[in-house]
């Protein structure tokens, strides 16, 4: 029976068990859902038991003043000891289902309707852990082994969609449970159903708030005016000097390090099927796309760094005029990271641009609310485990898988700095599955073609898949 | 009789008349005071009568539907039909007097301390016209004349603290009544006791808002940030290009036409004993002195034109972070205009400013939502009027009278462009005598000096007084 064969026997089996586990309403942010949580979790362990791991643990997180939400550990070793080790992350807590009003099924009455799954948790991230299950069991029915041709190390966290506050310290505290070679990211999507790719990086954050302060009261502009320093005029010289006429940011040493687009990852970006004015229109109707000279707008938010202004206020804001200098001025302020780039050090670049650019007379006070921030990750498309995952990919969709990577941020990075290995994202997900959203959903068959790029995974790890794909 | 021993002789009926009228609480802003303001005006028209015009009318404003509260006017024709005709201007309407607590005397129970007299209007700007009518009398009893040596035209307004809505209207309807060759304003300050001065000017105003708009929600910015425009930075980079490296305001056409300082008046700035310090402890604790370029302090409150940005707000104003592209972002501007700028002219190019600097995708709308705002108001120094009343007080105070501006605004200007005529300001109000704040007081020697300006005034006016003088 090969790989095919096996999944489609298998599918609906697969997608009843999926939809018991969906039913479970795990959602993190609740703290009335903790108990479900768990018994995901506990859910979970069990099906990783049926799977045939011989290894499936609940880890706690957090601390006895500061409880967390379990963890799932599941260990699978290689029969040859000298094959890689692969780490699978992914997490079984899920968002809110607020407002409800909009759900046209139950979120946790998941149903299947044509070619869709819709329930919370069917496409982030139940649906995409769930396929590694069916296709590490398709693999092995396949080739006939009885272990994996790599370790696989599942670890699904049940804290991610509230900001994954104990995971660091899990992935310290257990870091000699979880020595691997790579890490495989199921938690993004493709660019379309029928443009199968990969996501080989996610933007990092830091956030930076900054006031001006002038005098100690707002003074009358008659009187006043034209002879001491404005805090919003200093606020409005230091956010505009933030980016060059080239709409590059001006901090001294932001684009140090920073790792540039590759000429053939550009032109796989520039591949992919893209509607600059659709996707404006998703952009809240913008009217113009707009950022540095020199990229595209999805080089701009996929690929490049940025500083955001987030909030900006002072003086008289209220209805009617007023004709004063006011006291004070403030800015919220983000940065988008990528690769390369230290949150820390943009922090330090920011608070040294505001003290060395505040007009005299104002004073200037900088702060780091947030802390350090997220860091950026990245996974070169020439690597290793892109290049095994990438083959995988092209053997299930039999076509060229193309390159994204995503805006924005998620504990993904730690993963990648504490178990000090690369990242390789294998997803199937679609930016239309209306995750975080009412009525998100998953398409069966994408999920099915998960569970067939994972069956083909471990032996392209493995590198068997060269010799194999070639057959 | 000389004009001191008529003054000196009238003082403590002109003090006793006056604390009379300032125990009128006449309130502009008060509707429940309306009756106060008219007792006021009835009571400054039986004064006059008193002090001999031969023509004084209450001067109803506004209309059926808007009714304002009344002026008095009064007219004492010179007994030359060739002599110059001057008005003199003032207001009987005095600012709320919130928060009484502060106050220690009952601000309408006018009391003598020392050298001076505490009640709301003893400077601004009740006791400043009080001393008009003992000055013209003593100028006349000097002079053994039963006729002023200039026609006086007293117009005395009562709104003047709540913006004289309905003056500009006053000027227009009765000009044939008003007309005149220069306009004496009774109601500003000397830089100090000890150091006479005369304002030549003050500063005009205009006000103008602006919005950006951007998408029309807020977006994430890790999906968006960095490839559409951010109406926050549009924003800083717009208000922050309204000034140059120099702190010149950068509006096409902003300083055509200004009227520049001459050396004379510069000169006479600098000889004004200013402490910067000083200043700027009054200014709020401001920090440091800041503003355009090649220009002292006191020049550029007085005589430079501004921008000042008086409220800017958008995004995310609350507590903690949210990462946004914003949706829009808004400002309040204004304008402080000095002679030859024309209010309109400077809206106008504002509002071309923002259209050619807005960038692209960000849509631009400028409102003005106070009209054309103020215009502003100047005398040169060696202008005849000026030349006059500096004569007048440089006999009253024995020692050489300097020149100052205001950097605010009043209607003074509508007064110079409505009659066509110059303005000349003589006052002996101080800075530190609380106008508009609790236990307002006057400084009796000084009224007692203004008297003896007023005394002298008519007959420099007149051309008779340089020979006097140097008699």
């Amino acid at each position: 029976m090969d790989v095919r064969e096996y999944i489609e026997a298998g599918a609906s089996g697969f997608f009843a068990a999926l939809k018991d586990w969906l039913a479970i309403p795990s959602i993190s942010g609740d703290p009335d859902r903790r108990g479900d949580v768990r018994r995901s979790a506990e859910w979970l362990q069990g099906h990783l038991r049926e799977t045939g791991f011989p290894v499936v643990e609940i880890w706690e997180t957090g601390t006895t003043d500061d409880p967390g939400l379990p963890a799932v550990f599941a260990e699978w070793p290689a029969a040859d000891p000298a094959a890689p080790t692969i780490v699978v992350y992914g997490h079984h807590d899920v968002q809110p289902v607020e407002p409800l009003a909009e759900w046209e099924t139950a979120p946790f009455e998941p149903v299947e309707r044509g070619d869709q799954l819709i329930g919370r948790g069917s496409s982030d991230d139940k649906g995409q852990i769930f396929f590694h299950t069916l296709g590490l069991r398709a693999g092995m029915a396949a080739s006939g082994a009885t272990a994996p041709p790599v370790t696989i190390k599942m670890l699904v966290e049940g804290e991610e969609e509230s900001g994954s506050p104990h995971f660091a310290r899990l992935l310290r505290d257990r870091r000699d449970r979880l020595t691997c070679d790579a890490i495989v990211i199921s938690d993004t999507t493709m660019w379309a159903a029928d443009v199968p790719s990969m996501c080989t990086g996610m933007r990092g954050l830091t956030e930076a708030s900054v006031s001006l302060y002038g005098p100690s009261m707002d003074l009358h502009s008659g009187s006043f005016g034209g002879a001491v320093p404005n805090p919003l005029h200093a606020m409005a010289g230091l956010l505009a000097g933030l980016h060059d006429g080239r709409n590059r940011v001006t901090l001294k040493g932001f684009y140090d390090g920073v790792v540039e687009l590759t000429e053939e990852e550009r032109d796989s970006f520039a591949r992919l099927p893209f509607d600059e004015a659709e996707w404006l229109a998703t952009a809240g109707g913008s009217r113009a796309a707009f950022g540095e000279e020199g990229f595209t707008t999805l080089e701009r938010v996929w690929a490049r760094p940025t500083a955001e202004i987030n909030g900006m206020w002072g003086g008289h804001t209220g209805p009617g005029g007023k004709t004063i200098v006011p006291r004070e001025a403030h800015a919220k302020v983000s940065f988008r990271l990528v690769a390369g780039q230290d949150p820390r050090a943009v922090q330090e670049a920011f608070a040294a641009y505001v003290a060395e650019n505040a007009p005299p007379g104002v004073k200037a006070e900088v702060a780091f609310p947030s802390g350090d921030g997220v860091r950026p990750c990245f996974s070169p498309i020439d690597s290793p485990g892109v290049l095994a995952a990438r083959r995988a990919m092209e053997r299930a969709f039999g076509k060229e898988v193309l390159f994204t990577r995503e805006g924005g941020s998620g504990p993904e990075a730690d993963l990648a700095d504490i178990l000090e290995a690369p990242l390789v994202f294998v997803a199937v997900g679609l930016d239309e599955d209306r995750i975080h959203a009412p009525n998100e959903k998953v398409e069966k068959p994408l999920l099915l073609k998960g569970a067939e790029v994972a069956a083909y995974l471990w032996d392209e790890f493995a590198g068997q898949g060269r010799a194999e794909a070639g057959s």
